[in-house]
């Protein structure tokens, strides 16, 4: 199944736009669990089960795997995804971005070694460095950023455009041709989130910055829903899988999660 | 020893600019190398062996090994390179970019797991995002790359400069001021590798594009060297490491590394 229709599939199937932010940090794992690579899986594992209904996604970020040498880990993690929760998208966050020759190993990497269904991307490079992501599986390439230095570059103004609104607009007339695509755009900025899907109507964005970020999120689905009022995954990492840290960590990530669907569902 | 000191030690001591990318490519290794990942660790090792007497940096492609799991081999190829050569710099060639909590797992992961003096990053996500980079190592920054969609983003103006120009300038200006600090320039381009030259007249480039990608090493000594006649970091991947196919192909690539460092520094 490609990526726009299992992401159709997920949101139907969930009646939610959370996608869990899967980073785990060794410093803050629960009561429990060892601080460890085996931890690590644990701990992943059990906010999976616990918040699989509850999420139309799930985005495991890379660098917290690979920092301890947990591609194994990884590895288990996504296929007990793609096994035991068909209605979940998976989405290997990986910022990757690379000539297409070397692009395409990473295509590899990402579709085939963790079977994510798209992967995240870095429009620097241009076209060819998203070509073997968008042919194999999906793009969602990265366009404002929430971060503080997400300004610098992304709202310079180039040909009466800021750079972020250039790369949606190429995204939405260009990449979408070719392929799966999807935008990230952060939560902090929701004006900025309302002119992204003004320029690309019907692109999923991934909106990244509610919860420990800050971003809000009734005006974070105002700005960023699409006509059929779907259209996003809403992360959230930190507040729902840190929610608590003794052994009942599951049950409140499940409730973190609950609620934070129910207030985006809230929204009118 | 911080990336620049090495690097200089590096230069000196090897006469040379070269940096010999390692690829490795199943379908392409060797006659007597077997096709998987312990073939991948033996092919590197032979490689690095044979030239690293006459080059200044190895740089690994981290795709070409996380594709296929390889990194436990990525990892002892690192510390072969680190142990064996201490006059050879390493740099990871990863294009690493994500928000600061983020970045500072991938420098983790570059410096501590890798052992490497530099990485290579991404600027679309500003200044937070490179700062773990400059803190704990080197980063080596996107400006322009030698791939074809490289001018899509890279050659937009903004504030009347290309936006190459304008990551040059912010590196030469700020981010050498927080750690240190390289450039990715490709030599297809020569005249805009002189233009990077000019604007940042001390800040070692990392070249690509010559052999294979079809760079010329004339036009892009002359373009990219510092007032020391250093300054560059000039990478063959593919002419060098497969310059042959036979048992004898560790000989042929120290032939092929030779004769390109003396290409280089024929240059008057």
């Amino acid at each position: 199944m490609s990526f726009l229709a299992a992401l159709d599939n997920a949101w139907a199937a969930s009646s939610s736009m959370l996608c869990v932010g899967l980073d785990p940090d060794l410093q803050k794992l629960p009561d429990g669990i060892s601080r460890d690579n085996r931890g690590i899986e644990d701990f992943c594992r059990a906010i999976i089960e616990s918040t699989a209904d509850v999420a139309c996604a799930f985005k495991p970020q890379i660098a917290h795997f690979a920092a301890r040498g947990a591609e194994p880990q990884l590895e288990r993690i996504c296929k007990l995804i793609r096994e035991n929760h068909p209605n979940v998208t998976l989405i290997l966050d990986a910022k990757r971005g690379d000539i297409g020759s070397t692009a395409e190993y990473y295509a590899q990497e990402a579709f085939d070694r963790y079977g994510a269904h798209a992967v995240t991307v870095n429009p620097y490079m241009g076209t060819d460095s998203l070509e073997p992501f968008l042919a194999r599986g999906a793009a969602i390439v990265l366009c404002r950023t929430s971060n503080p230095g997400g300004s610098e570059l992304q709202n310079k103004m180039i040909d009466g455009l800021p750079v972020y609104q250039h790369i949606a607009r190429t995204a939405a007339e260009t990449w979408s041709k070719i392929g799966q695509v999807g935008l990230v755009v952060g939560a902090t900025f929701p004006g900025e989130l309302a002119e992204v899907r003004a320029i690309a109507p019907a692109l999923p964005l991934l909106v990244p910055g509610i919860g420990a970020q800050g971003g809000d999120i009734e005006a974070t689905v105002r700005a960023g829903r699409d006509k059929n009022n779907r259209g996003m995954m809403i992360n959230s990492s930190r507040a729902i899988i840190y929610a608590d840290s003794s052994r009942n960590f599951a049950d409140s990530a499940r409730a973190a999660a609950v609620s934070t669907r129910d207030a985006i569902n809230a929204v009118s």
